[in-house]
């Protein structure tokens, strides 16, 4: 018995939820897995319920259960709000709180949506790339950081960036570990490039020196590249296949993560992992919670139901399952259907569809 | 009566630089500028030479001066010495000693290039994009940093990004005032894009704050946008042509100049300012100090020649002079010459050129 808490959030969040649910529930009674679904509050919604975008209760939810699932949060409706209180802190803090400092984001091109990049195709043509990012360190909880008013009345804010040796350790053990294992599967080389800015930033010198001294003293297996944050935004446009396992700190993983993602032109397809030391994990698609479009079914859902697979397959050991998941994606793309924003009206014998229909094609090919 | 003090720099430093200063000596004449060159020394060179990455004499000749042109500093012969006696702090030294703040880096398409782009064409052709970067700030400068030895033993990095009010008005006025001259010359509406990260730091809420403030009271013509940085990274790719001035701090200005200039596929093309309150600037290519092909008269002078141009036209209000060199420029590569970096293979009809060549075509031209 297993239980998954289930966050849907804002905005297209519990569209594409819902179907992620369905899913959940039909490959768990394929597979007997044994799983309860439980559901929670976070972001805007927690605020308008409780007040609080993390209400106690979910937390307390999140802790006890085996495995969290995400929609998005965030939306223009709650931006006005007290710092402490916008739906993002939700998020943040959950990320804290359950100790989920590995965030892996794969960049992976599917053949059947290559013309929804607006890199050319033969730059992108099979690209299959990790970034692993910090996510519970770094400038993003670094202290003292907030706003004051200096003598002369004028206002400054600042912010620390701080990391130190055994958190380096902990998410450079995670970044080595999967080149390893990806290299077993592709029979290619393990690669792992870490990302830092370390001819300007102190603290990311130690970032670069610890990683070289891990790979001396743990993985003399692992080829150990290093890249400035600045370098490493152009290497992902001129050539990306260059890269198999990128590692980098909360800051850069936030930014290059989404320009990787950007790069496959269908960020909707994307899911994320964030892995706590026993592998307890948060799932969620790399996408927002794009109010824009939030209620009309338009919203694509497999970037959801692709973290089920991820949760599934880190979680749960669930490699079969997980696989299911992902070959069902790939089939209702083989038969011509997309959501909007990964249609290309240019192609032919595309079918558009909503976030509902897409889920329901997906059960059906399970 | 004018003096312009050259340093070359290290890696392709010198083989650019001698091509811009022969553009440079031509020009003046063919304008009647009268202009003075001194050079000088910085970066690892300098460090060679004096022990220090920016000499007390390189810094009193740059106050003396005019203007400054550099070639780039860095390269792995310096990588292993002590941290303040790296060329890059040399760099940093002289941006922050000579107060140039402002950092302007465009990102435009040469038509004639734009197949070298990993990009597709129909993305960026006709792109013309602007960033202004804060260059004296943020978490480049900020106090405290270091590495420390925590009582565990083990060891903590950390930095400080900061900003205040003043800071933030500086960079923002020069966003504002350059988006009014682009729209005034291109007759469509003036549009700045500021990009933050005030979801989680506070010292970008100032600074999001801060432009806001800025545009209501004082540039109500100017569209004014906020964008986070991990989204504006991604719409890069997505839309570049969305942007016009994109305005931001130091590290993320870092990132995304990097990123925009990738997009055009040719960074070898293009020229930098950093000005300070007066006008006054350091010019430089966009692109580092390639020291794998140092000394091989393989590298593009082309980013430097364009930087001359930026100096004519911002310090020395010789817009006939700047736009001359520019054209020369966009002549030779109407008539097919083609550093390594820009050569496009597959392309019928076109000759490649080494470092030299390419600069005296340019002056042929002039
Ligand atoms: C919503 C925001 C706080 C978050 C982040 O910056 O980490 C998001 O951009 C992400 O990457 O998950
Ligand atoms: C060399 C380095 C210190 C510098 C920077 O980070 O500012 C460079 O990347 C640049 O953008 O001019």
């Amino acid at each position: 018995m297993a239980t998954i808490l289930t966050l849907a959030g804002d905005g297209i969040g519990p569209e594409i939820m819902t179907q992620a649910i369905e899913v959940l529930k039909v490959t768990d009674r394929k597979f007997d897995l044994g799983l309860t679904l439980e559901s929670g509050l976070i972001g805007g919604v927690a605020v308008d319920a409780t007040g609080e975008p993390l209400p106690e209760k979910t937390l307390e939810q999140a802790r006890n259960a085996d495995a969290v699932l995400l929609g998005a949060v965030g939306g223009p409706k709650w931006d006005a709000i007290e710092r402490s209180k916008r739906p993002e802190r939700g998020l943040l803090k959950i990320r804290s709180e359950l100790g989920l400092f590995a965030n892996l984001r794969v960049a992976k091109l599917y053949p059947q949506l290559a013309n929804a990049s607006s890199i050319k195709s033969e730059i992108i043509s099979g690209l299959d790339l990790l970034i692993v990012r910090e996510l519970t360190g770094g400038i993003y909880f670094g202290e003292p950081r907030g706003i004051r008013t200096l003598d002369n009345g004028e206002q400054q804010g600042y912010n620390t960036m701080v990391y130190k040796t055994s958190e380096i350790e902990r998410i450079g053990k995670v970044a080595f570990e999967l080149a390893q294992t990806r290299a077993k599967a592709s029979g290619k080389p393990a690669k792992v490039c870490s990302v830092d800015k370390a001819n300007v930033l102190e603290v990311t010198e130690l970032w670069k020196q610890t990683m070289i001294n891990m790979q001396q003293a743990d993985y003399s297996d692992v080829n150990l590249s290093h890249m400035y944050a600045d370098n490493a935004c152009m290497q992902l446009i001129r050539d990306p296949k260059q890269f198999d396992v990128m590692v980098t700190g909360n800051m850069f993983g936030d930014i290059l993560s989404d320009e990787a993602a950007m790069l496959t032109g269908s960020i909707g397809m994307l899911p994320s992992a964030s892995l706590d030391e026993d592998g307890k994990g948060m799932y969620e698609p790399c996408h927002g919670s794009a109010p824009d479009i939030a209620g009309q079914d338009k919203a694509n859902p497999l970037a959801t139901i692709l973290s089920v697979a991820m949760m599934l397959r880190y979680t749960f050991k669930q490699e079969q399952a997980a696989q299911a998941i992902e070959q069902a994606v790939s089939d209702v793309l083989d038969d011509g259907l997309r959501t909007l924003d990964i249609l290309d009206s240019s192609e032919p014998g595309l079918t558009q569809v909503g976030c509902q229909q897409m889920g329901e094609a997906v059960l059906a090919k399970l």
